[in-house]
């Protein structure tokens, strides 16, 4: 009896409404089915962003666009953001998707300006999956949220039938509450803000990379993934408004976080390419897998756009901080060709740095 | 290039930890795997909250175990609740995934006494998924939060490889703002509450199954799948604090919901049998299908224990709503048979419902 009504018939579209006139709000129209790129970084998760889930959910804190929506509930200014995770592997040096859940939606609260509190964690879980497995990961989020400073308080879990899920995807929604006197986002970036960056690009997903392509280097490249909310908590601390943006440069790496803060705050950002802190391990990883670690994704990073003089003292507070010893002074937004990113390379020659139309690395977080 | 990079081996474990010596922590040890049951509304669910995610992520707000969990953010009195949507087929008569996934954050919250305010909404998404099916999808999910007075403020988009999903998952999660002078839960269930239920109960799991079963009736099963908390509001407002407190009867149906608060409650339930609503074509699909509708899942309807003085002004308060016009009193929270579920037979009768180890239908939310 059971076992009849567990065969589900996949995809089984019997009640689905009539697609056949249905015309494609995407620009891009030559995707009418989804392709990895829309889980990108890219200008494909965009397009989605813009012409589906914005007009169809419109609203103002949806319309930020920033990693968390800002709010207020019952008088309290908080922050509410969320994200899906579907690495693979499950288990990278460095950490898992254990930490990454919890990491990856407290430092979006944190890059928000908020004091991240409260986590929700819900599973899908594939049939078949390791309890055992399942307990370490539980074990790397209850220790991340520890280390964090937040609680789990609530979640969910749903099992999904063998070859419908990929063992464990793990969902975190949260909530924090907004600092006060703090405003930061795309719209106070101003040219001549100084662009920092929290330490070396590109460690997390060149950790994913070499267990999937099975490269051996002499110290094995681990992820970065790390709760940044006590060391954006200093920054903020001692630079309060001269901090105009912060953003964690997560899928898409440093290159698709800077043009979106290009794009949205309307100037343009230069980097001095030499003036990039990439691991020597990174870059060569890089170079054997052709990529480029301005794309590459981080899970412990951040960059701030500040006020000029306050420069200085952000670099100092971060250097002084554990995770930030590698900060670097890395760049500027200028008011010249605006909404892009510019680097200039050793030579002294300036070169465009796009948005990718889709991901470079799938599955990373 | 890129394609290379795009193959993954299907469940790397290359970095994960030795589990060889690892002992199962739940009492459960006959599953050291997930099977379908874990992710059902019965004990194997269960185990997995009390052995596995309360004692790593212990707190006091996750303890409660209701279906959202109350906090304290600057001063402000909020709950936070989260779920995933994994429900196939993803259209079904009466709703989508897209309704489920906000209806079910939007009830989870209003039954923990809170109105709902804002929700994020994290999808993964399978290669190969329509576009267009997913802009139904979006489509349906603004109208439910537009109908249920809530706002969608933030969310994610993952994609994952053909084969390691199902077209679409869906997870939300919700924050709400407590009622003042409101105070809900099993801890205020007491002897001689009287048990309502705001109308017949398994049209979803009905409706659901017989698409997966192609089962035809006079006229088709449609699901309940309704936002409740402007009923709930209603409610609230006529009986206070007499209310003591609600539950949606979801995945395991009303016998899972009524078994568990019998059991945080430490009271005994009692339900006679001829009073619960039932539709005909719901009864007469479940006989088909050897299911009992008790345990069969709503997606629009709620379970009050209120303070018996108060349960014909509540019924009344139902009755005159569109979406509780089939509401009845079907029984007594007792002091008797504590911590378990009888029901009174129209023959007089009594029997032990049990809470079901694993679930009756997967994947039905």
């Amino acid at each position: 009896m059971a076992n009849d009504l567990n065969t589900i018939a996949p995809h089984s579209e019997k009640a689905a409404p009539d697609f056949s006139n249905w015309s494609c709000p995407l620009p891009l129209a030559d995707y009418p089915s989804i392709v990895m790129g829309h889980g990108g970084g890219g200008k494909l998760g965009s397009e989605l962003v813009e012409h589906l889930f914005l007009p169809a959910f419109r609203n103002p804190a949806l319309e930020n666009l920033g990693d968390a929506a800002v709010l207020e509930a019952a008088g309290a200014r908080i922050a509410l953001s969320t994200d899906s995770f579907v690495v693979q592997p499950l288990f990278f040096p460095g950490g898992s998707i254990g930490e990454l859940a919890v990491n990856g939606t407290v430092n979006d609260l944190a890059v928000s300006g908020a004091e991240p509190k409260f986590l929700s964690a819900s599973f899908i879980l594939e049939e078949g999956f390791s309890v055992a497995q399942l307990a370490a990961i539980v074990d790397a989020m209850a220790k991340s949220a520890a280390t964090a400073g937040v609680q789990i308080v609530t979640g969910d879990t749903k099992v999904v039938e063998r070859g419908h899920g990929d063992g464990c995807y793990i969902t975190t929604a949260g909530v924090g509450v907004l600092r006060a006197g703090i405003q930061v986002g795309p719209h106070r970036v101003q040219p001549g803000d100084a662009v920092i960056v929290s330490g070396t690009i590109g460690d997390h997903g060149m950790a994913i990379m070499s267990v999937r392509e099975g490269l051996e280097f002499e110290s094995p490249i681990r992820s970065d993934c790390a709760a940044l909310n006590g060391m954006i908590a200093e920054v903020l601390d001692a630079a309060g408004a001269s901090v105009h943006a912060m953003r964690d440069p997560t899928r898409g790496g440093l290159a698709s976080t800077l043009n979106e803060i290009a794009q949205s705050s309307n100037v343009g950002i230069v980097v001095n390419e030499a003036s990039v802190p990439v691991r020597h391990e990174v870059q060569s990883a890089c170079e054997l897998l052709g990529l480029d670690p301005v794309y590459v994704a981080n899970e412990g990073k951040v960059v701030f756009f500040v006020a000029p003089e306050a420069a200085d003292r952000v670099l100092a507070v971060l250097r002084a901080h554990p995770l930030g010893k590698d900060a670097a002074h890395i760049g500027h937004a200028t008011a010249e060709h605006k909404r892009m990113l510019v680097a200039r390379t050793a030579m002294g020659a300036n070169r465009v740095i796009p948005t990718m139309i889709g991901e470079q690395l799938p599955r990373i977080c």
